[in-house]
């Protein structure tokens, strides 16, 4: 009897209608661990080169970990990947919440969705048992609307629920899936693929535990210690009480909070739209994930103009940054009003607040007039415009349906040098982190396997001082977060093996050290895994895993074409940021083609960022290596 | 105050006399942690390319490590490191026993000599004080003598001594370092080194500790559970019961016992010098190293016409096969008389055995004749003739002359094709283990960055079943031990990854698993580790440690201009065994060739063996980066 897994893999053809439980080896979780593990070699391994990502050839991989279900506080988080329409690259987005363990305790570690339903359809799954059940009379409906009928139909108000919204259903490219309309799998477009599916949601419901841990006794002794010792951590305390807004006064006082589609780096209202300001005007209450009492997530009202239901979650950091000062917007009601709209018809936050930024811009420059745009024309600043214009957008209404697109394919469908504007690497919006700033955060946008990411690695300021938890993770020298030297480049490299390991791992990046918010640290995740499944594992044999996974991943994109010319930065980074206490700071172009090139040799890439052989047979690759090197 | 280390490096110049205390930074013991790490910093950085290892340029590091001194069974090591004068590589070699925690307890981690004294020195070190004293008396003295004289001398009858013998004195390139006259930092010519500085031994003794661990308590911890448990560890228990000797039988069935110069892989009297013969004839007592309870380490008396004297400890392994089935030679008073003629004099038990072996093949090949050795005609099989040669070994009498040159250059000054018996990777002797019935040691041999050397990670054997210790290196598959795939030179990479590890720890290689005598595990290592300093330091960042001196040691070669083609075997092992239950077995060239190559670029090497400057940038090597990559 194994630990830690089920062993059991859940595959849905809707082509077919057919539903198969796969039997699954031991071996497999010890190379893969889960999450992005699994989901890259699912992908890898399962799909064809070239398949359009809005095709029934696209999979949709929902993936737990080995440690999913633990009583640890921040292990809940779900994994979901496929194919992005955002990016044509792999794509990943994780949610937390309560949907990763239930479905574990339902008896599957992973559940594949493949092909496509003529009709809409949802999955339930409860207890080891799945079926597909119509969903003709949910299609149009919003998330929580979705939620409230699954749960009504089925009889079951304890199911956990992920689904689209009507943007997933008219395939917005950055259409997410919200799992109990809060916890967003955000990036990437991925509700799309289930869009394009026919698949509004899935649903499971575990009455019982299907997985035993090696040692439960230890399990229960980390979950005690963290929580007898998480309020010691000033971070994890701030981060309780201001939620992820607790960011934007300082970001805005340090000069790196993305500002008028990131031409500045603050913004003169910051502090109406900061996390002190939430707390006394629109909190409603905190509320948090499975097992975690750091609750850092919040509940928000706001009443008409722009009243808000607080059951769709308040605002994060991100959703404020881009619905607020990126588009010079400073009420908190306005943002949100916008975070409601995109929870409900499911679109990423990110994304759709960088492409309205990116519209206001082009009406600033005079590239979009009225005329293009049916008569709409929104200025920075202003928070109607940015409402209506979401509203299309999520709709696929008018010039919205153009920037359902994507701020890459606007651009390109616009034309006018419009591109100059549109905020993205490898077609995914740049979340609200200015790497003029903090330049490891550019390397990370530019060498993320899902296109522009800031959950990829620590940020530049966790390398500023060497810490315990730095030194677990080999590094050794602190690095100015300004510059992007040797130094910065490995501590990237392995912060983004040491970041892709919770991925691996389905965790919560703010749980873990070095995480300025950080309570747990790398060696308690080795005790976790051990706790969880008796292997013996390390720092260095899990390290090694999220190496596999992150060079499955970079295989997966070479396979589908990309080049070294695709790891870059939008060009902006490179010219100098016109406001705030870093006016002036530019990344300097050579110096980042000089990191990409060494991250590459670190890595183990050639010289066109593809993984050498030599590489991927130590990650024990070899149906790689077959593949990129055939012929 | 730190913990784990004094931060105090002595620095003694017998050129000038002079010596010198170094302040060390907390910094450079996290990077470099003790051992070879630090050997192969100072060596890499203070020596000039060139340099003549018997000249005074060169330097000889004695190294211990922030766990060195702590209670743990097996962490008593000394590092010993100068470049070799038998290859003019990175040379290291280490020694059990107490020198090592009695070094560091008199206050100071590392030593290194440098320069030559124009006459016969010795260097004392008391409680943080240290002088150098005149040593002509001692010369010529065996190392039994020289020890006793200079307890004698001081009035210290508990100091711990490391000295020289007549052949380190006569610079025979094999010549050893020993302290206490029975544990060798045997392997590379380091004797030779003292003795070309004309310091004859290095004489400690701590009256106290002088350094603080972090965590005492869980250090007696570990301890106790060793004690507990290491009985319940089969392959513990028949190392103390047998020592190293226990391998000769089962090698000797399994047709890899080296025979006949490694012409076979079985000698049919086998049993004869195995440890069962050897506990019931010569064996008087066991002993062994600081704190360890197995006593692997054996003391053996035998008489006439081959008395020899327990004190010099009694032969192992290595040394049985060495001068028994290499030579032919059956009976183990005569290998009992030959351990000790190497201890006496100083010389690498495995290097002079091999040398002998040499010439009893150009003997039998005709190669050489009595005209070549002054009337000497020795054998395989005749021991008598062996004790003869290895008498004019060690005091260079002869032809004696020419084979302590080591088996290269005596093949090169005997011309005539001798070079093809002549068994060795880059002018270092094979060791007593039979690559081509365990392959992935063929590969430790060639990429090692000492010439052949069997201790740079555990054998094939190993890898045959994947255990919790393997899990924890990284290691997911089983591995066969005849093959030489991309999994097996996975295995071999980070297999010498650990045991460099172990290197740099000062650590014996038999008591951690995946040896299999091993008690303590990869995740123990850690703890101690951390007991010991308090760093927080994970498996990852110690394999990056080990990874760093890995490739110093590499780089340092790449400087002396080694190159690609010296990462070979000799061609007997491409051709087939011809005894034992292997016979027929060979490696195949194109495979062992494609095997390096893998290596190379797993390592992250170029096609040259150089490491690229991604690796050793991600190692914090800048300096090797601007040495080898200048101009």
């Amino acid at each position: 009897m194994p630990y830690g897994f089920n062993g059991k893999w859940l595959r849905v053809n809707l082509s077919t209608g057919s539903l198969r439980i796969e039997e699954v080896p031991e071996e497999l979780y010890r190379e893969y661990l889960g999450g992005r593990g699994i989901a890259a070699y699912v992908l890898f391994k399962e799909l064809k080169p070239g398949t359009d990502p809005l095709s029934p050839g696209n999979k949709l991989v929902f993936a737990t970990s080995v440690i999913t279900g633990t009583p640890v506080p921040g292990v809940n988080r779900i994994v979901v990947a496929a194919k992005s329409p955002l990016t044509g690259t792999y794509g990943e987005s994780e949610a937390g919440g309560f949907f990763a363990p239930e479905l574990k305790n339902s008896g599957f570690d992973v559940v594949i969705v493949e092909g496509a339903s003529e009709k809409p359809v949802y999955l339930w799954i409860k207890d080891g048992r799945a079926e597909l059940r119509d969903a003709t009379r949910l299609w149009g409906l919003t998330t929580k609307e979705t939620v409230e009928e699954i749960k009504k139909e089925l009889g079951e108000p304890l199911a956990r629920i992920g689904c689209i919204g009507p943007a997933g259903e008219k395939l917005v490219r950055f259409a997410n899936i919200m799992f109990e309309n809060r916890y967003a799998a955000g990036r990437g477009g991925l509700g799309a693929v289930m869009g394009s599916k026919n698949l509004k949601a899935i649903a499971v419901r575990a009455t019982g535990k299907t997985v035993k841990f090696y040692d439960e006794k230890k399990l229960v002794e980390i979950v005690k210690w963290f929580n007898d010792n998480w309020k010691k951590q000033p971070g994890a305390v701030s981060r309780s009480e201001y939620g992820t807004a607790e960011l934007i006064t300082p970001f805005d006082k340090d000069g790196i909070l993305p500002t008028l589609n990131f031409r500045g780096g603050s913004f003169k209202e910051a502090f109406k739209v900061s996390g002190e300001v939430l707390n006394k005007t629109i909190l409603v209450s905190k509320s948090g994930c499975f097992a975690c009492p750091i609750r850092c997530k919040r509940d928000v009202k706001t009443s008409e103009p722009y009243e808000t239901d607080p059951s769709y979650g308040g605002p994060e950091y991100e959703t404020i940054v881009s619905f607020g000062p990126l588009c010079g917007v400073s009420d908190l009601n306005v943002i949100a009003k916008a975070n409601q709209i995109c929870n409900a018809y499911g679109v990423d936050t990110i994304s759709a607040g960088v492409a309205v930024a990116f519209a206001m811009e082009l009406f600033d420059k005079g590239v979009l007039t009225p005329e293009d745009t049916g008569g709409l024309e929104v200025r920075f600043g202003d928070g109607n415009g940015a409402l209506r214009l979401l509203e299309m957008i999520v709709k696929r209404e008018g010039f919205g349906d153009v920037l359902a697109e994507g701020v890459r394919r606007a651009a390109e469908k616009i034309g006018r040098g419009a591109e100059k504007y549109a905020m993205h690497v490898k077609s995914r919006e740049i979340p609200m982190h200015e790497p003029r700033g903090k330049v490891g955060v550019g390397l990370q946008y530019a060498l993320s396997p899902i296109g522009a990411d800031h959950m990829q690695a620590p940020h530049d300021a966790t390398y500023e001082r060497i810490t315990q938890h730095l030194t677990a993770l080999g590094l050794t020298r602190p690095v100015n977060r300004l510059m992007l030297d040797h130094e910065k480049v490995k501590a990237v490299y392995y912060g983004m093996l040491w970041w892709g390991l919770e991925d691996c791992m389905g965790v919560c990046k703010f749980v873990f050290t070095p995480h300025s918010a950080g309570v747990l640290t790398p060696n308690h995740m080795v005790e976790i895994v051990n706790a969880a499944t008796g292997w013996g594992m390390s720092l260095w044999s899990l390290m090694k895993a999220s190496e596999r996974a992150f060079n499955l991943a970079r295989a997966f994109n070479v396979r589908e074409g990309f080049k070294r010319e695709e790891d870059v930065l939008p060009p902006r980074f490179f010219e100098e940021l016109e406001s705030g206490s870093r006016k002036g700071q530019r990344i300097k172009k050579e110096e980042f083609d000089k990191a990409v090139k060494l991250f590459y040799e670190i890595a183990g890439w050639d010289e066109e960022g593809r993984p050498t052989p030599g590489k991927l047979y130590e990650l024990g690759l070899d149906y790689v290596v077959a593949e990129l090197y055939k012929g």
